[in-house]
Formats: C-alpha cells, sequence, structure tokens
C-alpha cells in the first residue's frame, strides 16, 4: 500500500521547450486528457489541498497525480493512502522545474486506461517553474497566508503564468499581517483573468470550490 | 529616506563559480569583512529578521545589506527605514539565484569605508541558490513553522550547504503540526554540524541568540 512508483526523470533532450509543450499539449486534447500543472512555495500546502480535492472528485471523473521532487516519495505516498488513486512519484535529480519533456516521461509512467485529470505537483519554487511550459493546459498556483500578500510583487512571472490563484491556510488570517483584498489586487497587476479562491485545506473550507472549478475545466476541455 | 540604491546585476562572466567564489573569498578575508549568504523559501521571513537582528548589532559592528530580488525594491527600502543601514538592492532580472560574479557586483556597489559585516539577502528559493558558491563566509537559511518539518527530506542540497538554521515564526507553533525535535533531526541528517536556532522575528524572542552568533562569527573572521 505505500509502495509507489518512482520515476527519476533525465534532462529533456528537447532544445525547444515550447514546440514540445505545444505538442504535448495538442496529444492530451487528442486523448481528453487535462493536464494541471500545480505550482507554489514549498510548504504551501499544495498535497494537503489535492488530498482535500481529489477525495472531492475522484468518483465523477478519473484523476492521477504525478507528484515532482528533487527527493523523498513522501507526498506520492500521502496521495496514494489518503485517497487511493494512482499517483507516482518524480524525481528530478537536483532539478528546479520540469519542462515538457519531463513531464511528458511521466504521463509516460502512468497506467495505460487514462485519466480524465492528471495533476502534476511542480517542484517547490516560485522562480523556475514558471519559466517552463509543461504542455499542461493550464496552471495553478497556491499561495498560503503566511507567506505574505505582497508575493505577486516579487514573484511576477509566477502569477503572470497562472490563470488560478488558491489562497490556502485561510484558517491562520487572523495570526498574520495578509489583506484577501490586497493579494487579489497584486495578483490582478499580473494577470487580469487569474481567479483567485481562498481555501484552507487543513479544515476543507473552500475546497469545494477549487473542485467545482476542475470539474468545470476538465468538461470544458473534453467537449470543446 | 525611501529611496535605495538599485543595481542591475548582470549574468556572471566568470566559466567556474567556484573558482570565483574561492577568490571573493580571499579578498574578503583580506578587507576583515564577513559575508553572510542568507537563503530560504519566499515569506519565511527573511527580512523581518534581518530588521530585528541588525537593530541589536548595528551599534556594536558595522552592517550592510544587499537584497536580491527578481523584481521591486520593497525589502531594500523596509530595512533602510528600519534600521537606517546601508541597503541596496539587487534585480537578478529573473534569474533564480545569485552567484559569485553577481555577489561581487553587489559589493562593488556598497559605499566604500566598508562594513564589517554584509548580510546578503538571496533570491526566495529553497533549490537554485544552494547550488551556487556566493563567496560567502557562510550560509545561512530560515526555515519558517508554516512550511513544515519535513523540508530538509525535500530539499537536500540547500540543508547540506548551511550551517544555520534558524526556524521562524515559533509563536505560530500551536496552530501548525511542526515538531522542533523532528526538525532537528531532519536538517542533522544533511549536516550534522549545523546549528539550529529557533526565533520568532515578529515578537523579537530568540533574535538574540543569532545576534550573539553573528557576532561571534564576524569577530574570529577578523582575527583568526
Amino acid at each position: 500500500m505505500d509502495e509507489v512508483k518512482i520515476i527519476e526523470i533525465k534532462k529533456s533532450v528537447y532544445a525547444d521547450n515550447d514546440a514540445a509543450a505545444g505538442v504535448l499539449r495538442q496529444e492530451l486534447k487528442a486523448r481528453g486528457v487535462y493536464l494541471l500543472n500545480l505550482m507554489s512555495s514549498p510548504g504551501s500546502g499544495k498535497t494537503t489541498t489535492l488530498i482535500r480535492t481529489i477525495n472531492l472528485i475522484k468518483d465523477k471523473i478519473r484523476v492521477a497525480v504525478m507528484e515532482a521532487d528533487i527527493d523523498s516519495d513522501v507526498d506520492a505516498v500521502k496521495i496514494k493512502q489518503a485517497t487511493g488513486i494512482e499517483s507516482i512519484q518524480l524525481h528530478t535529480g537536483g532539478m528546479c522545474h520540469l519542462d515538457a519533456g519531463m513531464t511528458r516521461q511521466g504521463l509516460e509512467n502512468l497506467a495505460p486506461g487514462g485519466a480524465d485529470l492528471v495533476i502534476l505537483e511542480n517542484v517547490g519554487n516560485l522562480v523556475c517553474p514558471a519559466e517552463f511550459d509543461t504542455g499542461a493546459v493550464c496552471n495553478a498556483m497556491i499561495l498560503s497566508v503566511p507567506e505574505g500578500d505582497d508575493k505577486p510583487l516579487k514573484y511576477p512571472l509566477m502569477f503572470s503564468v497562472c490563470d488560478l490563484v488558491l489562497v490556502n491556510k485561510t484558517d491562520v488570517l487572523p495570526y498574520f499581517d495578509f489583506d484577501l483584498d490586497r493579494c487579489r489586487e497584486h495578483v490582478r497587476m499580473r494577470n487580469p483573468k487569474a481567479r483567485v479562491i481562498p481555501i484552507c485545506a487543513k479544515t476543507g473550507e473552500g475546497v469545494d470550490a477549487f473542485a467545482a472549478w476542475l470539474l468545470e475545466q476538465v468538461a470544458a476541455w473534453k467537449t470543446n
């Protein structure tokens, strides 16, 4: 039960990552697979958020998760234990991000038969992952309350490339100088069309809104 | 009062960063300047910690700060306003880390006459900054309680290269599943000689221990 597949991914062979990402996205479209690239700082709550969310949607659509980490397989094991869905670990061998070629290696290691939604939990890093198109249909990120509402000012590219920002750990809002309205304003400066959803992965508050958003996205990707 | 010097740093011209870092460290030794490279995730409290600490030591030694960020100058301005010491902003132009050549460019822009201690606040990132020797005498990092005590498992290199780990935001320990003993154990796995100091930059608790450590380090660097 505690065993998960661990893939040691190699540096991408593609010279042009944008082209490789475009090809991968077309293939995913043809197969009806929605790939979400989830990014954040270390410790913002990606894995806990995924567990809550997957348990809300796993009876409606088929979900698989690819956990990227420099080392360890704690996240993939946690996801598998807590949700029962397919979860594999991608080891980046020290690399600070995933590109389209590396993402493809992960997808090829998922069980055949497929998933409607594959979630890629990228390396915890607000800088480099934003620079590489993974081939995902959508980029999302988690900003946790303890990190501060000024992060869109300091990490502009990350917030520019994400169409969804989950503001996590809202249960500790009383203990931190974090203003949700100011945060929304900062996010809008970087990406006017980005949606902001406040959640608390620990208590589950707001996670239903993220789950509903995901179901809509997957349905639209399959039909449009 | 709100104006700080902003340096747009260029990609390093040095092919061999380790050699360049070694040369820089020797020069700093000759000049009696202690350079501390402070790293962490985004939002772990680097700037707040520095303000508290600098106000405890600025009457004893001459301190200057170099704030590295991809964009914005909010941190350098904050430091200058709250401490009155020299504080400059290094813009990395999207780069996720600093190397020795970039650090040298920053040092050359500090006011002549010198400082006993220069603190480099590196880009908020637990991955890439750990891979590049900046020429600093010592690497230190801040791990904040909300990030979780498992971070040394996931970001092994960062914890291997740091001889000091400040565990910040201890005031919110009751609200998070963070165990200080388990954290110390994880840090020791990566670097048996690393010192761990729990602090709360917001309230000031524990910051005196960090300040005392810094004063000792600077004195030893100047005399040994």
